[in-house]
C-alpha cells in the first residue's frame, strides 16, 4: 500500500502498514463494542455507530500516521496500543468534526459519497416516515457527531502510559479540541460578517482560521501527542512545532485552493464548493484585498449562494485568478512547505522517521484531493 | 437557600450549600481558563464560553447534588476537590445536551431565555451581519455544544483519585454518554416513525426513551459516577440504581406531563410545546392506546406541527386527558417513587445523606418546572 504517495523503503513502509492494520483492527473492535452497548437501548439506534464506522473507515490517516511517527521519533516502540489508541482517538475527533462541519457548511458530499446527515435524511426517506426529512437528518447527524466526539475522548482517556507522559499528551488533546471549536467558530462568523471587514483584517481572520481550525490539529497536535506519550523533551517538541505548524498551514491553504479549484472527480465534492459555502479563505481574502470595486461586488454577491450555477462559479474562479490571489496562495504554500522542511531536517531523527515524516509532508503539500 | 424543596437540617443544608458554592466556584474559575485559551484564538470566540456559562450557572444542580450525595454515602470526604469536578463535569455534560437538544426540538426558549442558537442568530440580527441569521445560530449552537461536551470530559478527566475508583467512575461516565445519544435519537426515530408504530410497541419505546434518555443520566449515574469515586461496593451501587432508576424514570414522566399540562409562567416554555414538538412521549403512546380512531388522527395530525394555535393545543390537551392517560402516567410516576423510597429506606447510609437524598427525591418527583 503507498497510499498514493512518494516511496518509502519497504522495511519503513512495512511498519507503517503494521501500524494501519492495528488502527483499523483496533478502531473496528472498538466500534463494535459500542455497538453492543447501543443495541441494549434498542436495535435501531445502532445506525448511529454505522456511519460513523463508514466515515472513520475512509480518509488518509494522516493523523494518526503524524501522531505514530511523532511517538516513534521520541523513542515509542513499534508495537504499542498506547499510540494505537492515540492515533484511533484523533481519527474519531476528525470524524466528529466533519459529521458537524458538513450540517454546518450544506455539504451534501463527503469523499464523494453522502454526507452523514444526508445519509440519515435518505433513512427518513427510504422509510416514508413522517414530519421533515432534512430535520431528522440533521438531528440524527448532531447525534452521530456527539457519539463520535465522546468516543474520540473514551479513547484517548483509555491509554495507559505512565502518568506524566499521559498528562502532557492529555494538556495538547484538551487544547486541541477547544482550538478546533474556536476556529470553526471563526470560520462561522467570517462567511457572516466577511463582506464588512477591512480586506486586510479579512487575510489576517482567513489565516487565524487557517492555524486553529485547521493546521494545528491536522498535523502539529497528532505529531506532538505521539511525542509526548512517548516522554518527548519540550526541545524536541518544539521542533515537532516547527516541522509540523508550517506544514499544516500549507496543508489547509492547498485545501482553500482544491475547494475553488479542484477536479470533483478528485476532490469527491462539487467544483467550486466553498464558493457555495461562502467560505471567507485566505484565497477570497486575498483577492478582495487586490480587485475592483466591480469585481468584489461580483465576489461578496455570489459568494454563500447555495444556486450558484456552474457558469457563476467558473466567473468567480476567473475573478481571483485574475487578482494574482491563486498564485500568492501557492506561494505561500512554498514559503510554508521550506520553513516545514527545513526544521524537519534539524529534527534529531533517525532515518526511518525522517523518511515518513517527509513523505508525509509531501503529500500534505501537493496532494489534489 | 431552600432551593423550593422540602428543607434539611441546617448542618445538612449547610453542608449542601457549601458543595454547591464550590461548584460554582470551580466551574466560574475553569470556564474562564477556557475564555482565556478562546481569546488566544481570536477575542470573537470567547462568545461561546459566555453561552456555555449563562447556561451551565442555572439550573437546579439535581445531577451534581446526586455524585455529592452518592460520594459522601460511600464514605467520601465532605471536602473534596474530585467529586466537584465530577459534579461540574455532569452540569456541563447536560448543558451540552441542551444546547444540541434545543436545536433538534426546535426549542427556542430554555429556561425562560432563549436557548442558545436563538441567541446567536439574535447576535446575528443585532450585528446586521450577511447570509441567513437562523442558519449561523445553529451553526454556532452546534459548535457551542461541542465545546461543552468536550469541557465536560476534560473536567472528568482530571480528576484525581485512586486509579481503581477513577477507572470505575470512568466506566460509568462513558456509558452514560452512549446510551443518553442512543436514547435521544430514539426519541427522534419515534417522532417520525410514531403514528405507524403499534399503540403497544409505541409504548414500549416510550419507556425505552426514558430510561435511556433522561432517567439514567439524571439520577442513576450521577449517583452511581460519586459512590464509584468514593470507592462504594458493588452492593451499594447496585443498591444506588434500585433507589435512583426509578426516581428517575419519575422525574422523567413528570416533566413528560409539564411538556403538555406545565404552566409556562413556571417552566419557562409555551404552553404544550411537547405537542408541538411532536414528542412520543408515555403519555401520548398511552393516549393513543385508549382513545378512538377519530381521536387518534387529531392527535396524530397535530403532533410536530409548529405552527399549532393555543386552542389547537387545548383541543389536544382535552383529548389525551379524557383517555385517562394523564392519570395512568401519575400513577405511573406513583409506582416509581414508592419503588424509589423502598430502596432509599434499604440503603446503608447515615441520616444526614439519606434526608438529603430523600429531599432531591421529593424534589424530582413533585417538582412543577
Amino acid at each position: 500500500m503507498t497510499d498514493g504517495i512518494a516511496a518509502l523503503s519497504t522495511p519503513v513502509q512495512d511498519e507503517q502498514d503494521r501500524f494501519r492494520k492495528s488502527l483499523t483492527e483496533a478502531t473496528s473492535r472498538f466500534l463494535s463494542a459500542q455497538r453492543s452497548i447501543l443495541e441494549t437501548v434498542s436495535s435501531d439506534s445502532a445506525v448511529l455507530v454505522d456511519a460513523i464506522e463508514r466515515l472513520a473507515s475512509g480518509g488518509k490517516k494522516m493523523r494518526p500516521l503524524l501522531c505514530y511517527w511523532g511517538w516513534r521519533g521520541a523513542g515509542g516502540a513499534a508495537d504499542d496500543d498506547g499510540v494505537v489508541l492515540a492515533g484511533m482517538s484523533l481519527e474519531l475527533f476528525q470524524a466528529a468534526a466533519l459529521i458537524h462541519d458538513d450540517i454546518i457548511d450544506r455539504s451534501d458530499l463527503r469523499r464523494g459519497a453522502p454526507s452523514v446527515h444526508k445519509q440519515f435524511e435518505t433513512l427518513h426517506d427510504d422509510g416514508g416516515w413522517h414530519l421533515d426529512a432534512g430535520h431528522f437528518g440533521t438531528g440524527a447527524a448532531i447525534l452521530a457527531g456527539d457519539l463520535c466526539l465522546s468516543l474520540s475522548e473514551e479513547a484517548f482517556a483509555s491509554i495507559t502510559a505512565a502518568p506524566k507522559r499521559t498528562a502532557e499528551a492529555r494538556a495538547i488533546f484538551n487544547r486541541m479540541r477547544t482550538e478546533v471549536m474556536a476556529g470553526q467558530y471563526l470560520d462561522l462568523l467570517e462567511e457572516a460578517v466577511g463582506p464588512d471587514r477591512h480586506p486586510d483584517v479579512a487575510v489576517q481572520q482567513a489565516l487565524s482560521i487557517v492555524r486553529f481550525k485547521s493546521a494545528k490539529y491536522s498535523t502539529e497536535h497528532p505529531l506532538c501527542i505521539g511525542g509526548a506519550l512517548a516522554g518527548a523533551s519540550p526541545s524536541l517538541l518544539a521542533g515537532y512545532s516547527g516541522f509540523a505548524l508550517p506544514l499544516g498551514e500549507a496543508f489547509q491553504l492547498r485545501d482553500d485552493l482544491l475547494g475553488v479549484y479542484g477536479n470533483p472527480a478528485l476532490t469527491g465534492k462539487p467544483a467550486g464548493d466553498d464558493l457555495r459555502e461562502g467560505k471567507r479563505t485566505v484565497l477570497i481574502a486575498k483577492a478582495l484585498q487586490a480587485c475592483s470595486a466591480d469585481q468584489a461586488r461580483t465576489l461578496n454577491a455570489g459568494l454563500g449562494r447555495e444556486g450558484l450555477s456552474q457558469d457563476e462559479v467558473l466567473e468567480l474562479q476567473r475573478i481571483i485568478d485574475a487578482t494574482g490571489a491563486r498564485d500568492e496562495v501557492e506561494a505561500l504554500i512554498a514559503e510554508r512547505a521550506r520553513a516545514s522542511y527545513k526544521s524537519l531536517e534539524a529534527l534529531p531523527l533517525d532515518p526511518p522517521c525522517r523518511d515518513a515524516l517527509s513523505v508525509l509532508a509531501e503529500a500534505a503539500v501537493t496532494r489534489v484531493a
